[in-house]
C-alpha cells in the first residue's frame, strides 16, 4: 500500500493541510482560518479537525498516515514539541505536543515553517533532491532555512537559522528586529520598496514615478518593471538590490557551502533573469571562488505548497 | 588496555604530533620543521617519520593506535582525503590518503586545521564537552570552526566554515581575500594593529604612542595595555574593536545558535575581561535575546595543543 503523509502549514491568517505522497506530490488539500482568540487549546482543536477532514477526503484516518508534520511560524523547539515564541500565533513556551494529545493519540512532528519550506524545496522543488541547501525567502522579511545532510538545521532549541538577521552593514539601516544593518533591512521586499521610494524622490524623472502613479501604490515590482523598460534609475535600484541579495547569500555560501542556494518568496517570482543576476555576483564574490566550486543559485518551484510538502517531508 | 590516538597539527612552519589519550590529554609530543621544497611525497614521508617517532616514544607502533588524525591548513575534503588547496603547503588537489599509503597501511583521517582545533576546544577545552559550538580564532586572520552535533561542520567538499569572510560592512575595508567588508578586515589582530596605528596618528597625545615608541613595534596589545592604564583614545579603539568582534559572533549565533562560543587565537590571551566585554554585546544584540537563551562566550584553554588534541579527537 502506498504511503501517505500529512503536512500542515500554520500561518497567521490561515492553516493549510494536505495529504502528501512519498514523491512529494499533494493528493488533496484544504484550509481553515487561523483563530487564536479562543486560546491555544481551541486553536489546536481547529488544526486537528482540519487534519481529520483532509485525511478523510483521501479516505484515510489519522492513524493510517505514515507521519504528520506541522510547520509553525516562530521559534520552534522541534525536539521537545514546544513553540518558544510565535508573534503571529501569540504562543509563548506553548507545548504543542501536549495540546495535540488532548485530541489525538497519533504522534506529530513540528518545525519552524520556513525550515519546513526549505526541506520541501530541497527534496521536491528547486533543490532537486540534494542533501545540503540554503533557502532564502525574499518576502516582507528575509527568511532562511538550512538543510544539512538531508535534515533541517535549526540550532539549539530551534533558535538558529535566523539568516535574515546577519549583519551586512554595521551601523546601517534600522531593521524591524531593533538592530541596525541586518540583511533583511536591505534585501527584503519591504526594503526594496523603501529603496524604490527614495529613488523616485531623488529622480522624479524616472519611469518608476509614472508606474507608481498609475498603480496607486508602491511595490517591489515597480523597480523591476521600469528596469525592463530601460529606465536608468530603476536599473540602478535593481542592480543595487541584487548586490544586497548577493551579499547575504555569499556569506551563507562561505559558511555552509551547500549544494545549491534556492531563492523563494515574492521577489523570486521576478524570474530567471533576476536569479541569474544574483548567481553571477555570488560566483564572483564567494570565498576561494577560483579553487572551490560555488553552488548554483536557483528559484523555488513549489510556491505556496512548499510549507505543506516540507512539513510532510519532515516525517519521511 | 588504554586507548591512544595520534594527533598531527600540520602548519606552514612546523609539524607537531602527539599521542593523545581518550580524555584528551597529550601523553607525549614532538615536532619537525615543515619542508615542502622536496615535493609532496617527501613531505608526507617526514610526517610519517614524525608519527612513527612520537608513537615509539610512548612504546607504540602506528598499528597500535586507535586512530590517526591530521589537521591541515587549507581547503580539505576530509571524505575523499584530498587537500583541494593549501597556500601554506603549496598543495593543489593533493591526494593525502594516497601519498600516506606509500608509507603506511594504517588509515588516517584528515581535516582542516582550524576545524580540528575547534573540535579539540569543544570536547576537551573551553567548550567543556558540549555538542554544538562555534570557535572563533582571532589571530593574523579570523578563523572559524563549527561543531554541529559533536561533529566538524565543513560544508560541501570541506569548502565551508569560512566565517572570517562573512560580509559585515558592504563596501567596507579591503580584506586579504580581495573582497571588501569581510569580518576578518575588522576583527583580526592585524586589523586591530591598523586601527591602533590610525588612532595614534589622529591622537598623538595618546599613551599608545608612548608605548609604541618604547617597544619599537606596533602590536595588537598596545591598545589593550594603554586602555588598562586609562587612556581615552585606547578605550575607544578597544571598545570599537570589541564591537567588531561581537558583530561577527552575533551573526554566527543567529545562524548556528550553538551551546557555546569559544574565542581563541592571540587576542584571546587578553583574558577574561575582554571575553566578557564581547559576551555582553553578543547578549544584547543576538536575535530574540529576550526570549531565546544566548550562548555564553568563553576563552579557549588548550592553546597551541588544540590542533594536536582536536586532530586526534576527529578519530575518536
Amino acid at each position: 500500500m502506498e504511503k501517505y503523509y500529512l503536512g500542515v502549514d500554520i500561518g497567521g491568517m490561515s492553516v493549510k493541510a494536505g495529504v502528501v505522497g512519498a514523491e512529494g506530490k499533494i493528493a488533496v488539500k484544504d484550509s481553515c482560518v487561523t483563530r487564536i482568540d479562543g486560546g491555544t487549546e481551541a486553536f489546536i482543536g481547529d488544526v486537528h479537525n482540519l487534519c481529520v477532514k483532509v485525511a478523510a477526503a483521501k479516505g484515510l484516518k489519522l492513524s493510517d498516515l505514515s507521519g504528520i508534520g506541522m510547520g509553525i511560524p516562530g521559534t520552534v523547539d522541534s525536539r521537545r514539541g514546544i513553540v518558544t515564541y510565535s508573534g503571529n500565533l501569540d504562543f509563548k513556551r506553548t507545548n504543542v505536543f501536549r495540546e495535540w494529545q488532548k485530541f489525538s493519540e497519533v504522534t506529530i512532528k513540528i518545525g519552524n515553517d520556513a525550515n519546513c519550506a526549505a526541506l520541501g524545496e530541497t527534496r521536491f522543488g528547486g533543490g532537486g533532491g540534494v542533501r545540503n541547501s540554503v533557502l532564502v525567502t525574499l518576502g516582507t522579511g528575509v527568511g532562511t532555512g538550512f538543510i544539512v545532510d538531508n535534515k533541517i538545521f535549526e540550532g539549539k532549541n530551534g533558535e538558529g537559522a535566523e539568516g535574515g538577521h546577519i549583519c551586512v552593514k554595521m551601523n546601517g539601516e534600522k531593521c524591524t528586529c531593533g538592530e541596525r544593518g541586518c540583511w533583511e533591512a536591505y534585501a527584503s521586499a519591504a526594503a526594496l520598496v523603501k529603496q524604490t521610494a527614495r529613488a523616485i524622490k531623488k529622480h522624479p524623472e524616472s519611469l518608476m514615478r509614472e508606474i507608481y502613479a498609475e498603480r496607486g501604490e508602491l511595490s517591489a515590482r515597480i523597480a523591476f518593471d521600469a528596469f525592463k523598460k530601460g529606465d536608468k534609475t530603476a536599473e540602478n535600484v535593481v542592480k543595487r538590490y541584487v548586490r544586497y541579495v548577493a551579499t547575504g547569500i555569499t556569506t551563507m555560501v562561505n559558511i555552509f557551502r551547500p549544494d545549491v542556494v534556492i531563492i523563494g518568496g515574492g521577489v523570486s517570482h521576478e524570474g530567471e533573469y533576476f536569479i541569474k543576476m544574483v548567481e553571477r555576483l555570488v560566483r564572483r564574490h564567494a570565498f576561494g571562488g577560483r579553487f572551490n566550486k560555488v553552488p548554483p543559485v536557483v528559484g523555488a518551484t513549489l510556491g505556496n505548497d512548499a510549507g505543506i510538502i516540507g512539513s510532510a517531508a519532515m516525517t519521511m
